[in-house]
């Protein structure tokens, strides 16, 4: 029997490469996409690249969709700060509105295209539980309209979206890439824009501690390019 | 009380030229979006910039999203054949595989930053009732979608999906069309990708055949440039 399809969602970052990592060794054929859409990170693509090749994946696709031409996200609008004081209560301005559901539809068109049977994704509703585009429920609603918005999604084998970290918080999934092998010091979390990890942001934050919590404080944003 | 703004998806065509002049009629804000998706044809977007001209648009965005990077359908791949023998049952080939779920998303994330009420679209069912995402259904879960996308969404006040045109055929789109004074002979249909409107591609068929009925076979694809 010929290998199921996988189109991996590819930021640059640790939770999508684990994701990626986990539907290679279920023995799927994995496509990687990522997206330049403007983001100020985006030397994260640079990580995508890598990370694609490291893992082996049979092809590794990259689209412009440019959403900093209406900003709205410290992401995609360089006069908002990123913000550096740890993560607070509600959504914070690194939230880009449609990121996910754009990301997503993107993967539902590839897929459908070459006829993959799920999508992978990296998303995980513990740290940034302020998103509103990361929570099962928002998952689940996607999934009901991907079924109707194909054929095969109309007949019953369209694509299930897949997100293998959903309820794991950064320590598991820190775990979960140090048992698949993955070059976490190739992986790009910072989203200040810099050339170097700046170790502040909130991403970096997170990242690291449970880094230094997993005892890998040799793998901290700023101890790698 | 300041007006409402809906986002208009604008591809240049008939359909969605008479949606958003519904939303105008209506008294709202009305801002423009189209894509440059790859598509052949794409001398669909100077219709899309004289129309939204000639509404007096606020405001008009494209955007680049490529679909044709990885193709599925003849409007993206130019290797396969436009049909021209007549509408037939099942999905014809000019179905681009999650054009509209990309689209959408687009509108979605375009609606969050501006704090749009409404988008407002072209889609209706009966001609193409062969694809899948221009069905009610559709729509209906990507309203239950989006609603959980945002957090005005999930707080009940985020963007609505309006299709004015779902249950209609071409000819009563065509009437509402001249009833709103739409210059029919500025909007583009032809798949063709030529300069000229083919005349024989699904697309022109089905607006002449509606054209010639209401008495303006004038603004027939052929004889419009």
């Amino acid at each position: 029997m010929s290998k199921k399809t996988t189109i991996a969602l590819l930021s640059g970052g640790l939770d999508s490469a684990t994701a990626a990592a986990i539907a290679l060794e279920a023995g799927q054929n994995v496509i990687g996409l990522s997206f330049d859409y403007g983001q100020r990170h985006r030397k994260e693509l640079i990580a995508a690249n890598e990370l694609a090749s490291f893992l082996n994946l049979n092809e590794h696709l990259k689209l412009n969709v440019n959403l900093a031409a209406w900003g709205g996200s410290s992401l995609t609008d360089l006069e908002q700060s990123i913000p550096n004081k740890g993560v607070g209560d509600g959504i914070p301005n690194t939230y880009v509105p449609g990121r996910n559901t754009v990301f997503i539809a993107l993967g539902l068109s590839l897929a459908e295209t070459r006829g993959a049977t799920q999508i992978v994704l990296g998303i995980n509703s513990m740290d940034y539980s302020g998103y509103p585009d990361c929570r099962p429920d928002y998952l689940a609603a996607y999934q009901a309209l991907a079924n109707l918005s194909s054929k095969a999604g109309r007949e019953g084998h369209g694509a299930q979206l897949w997100a293998p970290l959903m309820k794991w918080n950064k320590v598991q999934i820190v775990k979960e890439a140090i048992r698949l092998k993955i070059p976490i010091e190739k992986t790009w979390s910072c989203y200040s824009g810099q050339n170097q990890a700046c170790g502040i942001c909130d991403s970096c934050r997170i990242r690291d501690a449970a880094l230094i919590k997993v005892g890998r404080s040799d793998l901290c944003s700023t101890n790698c390019i």
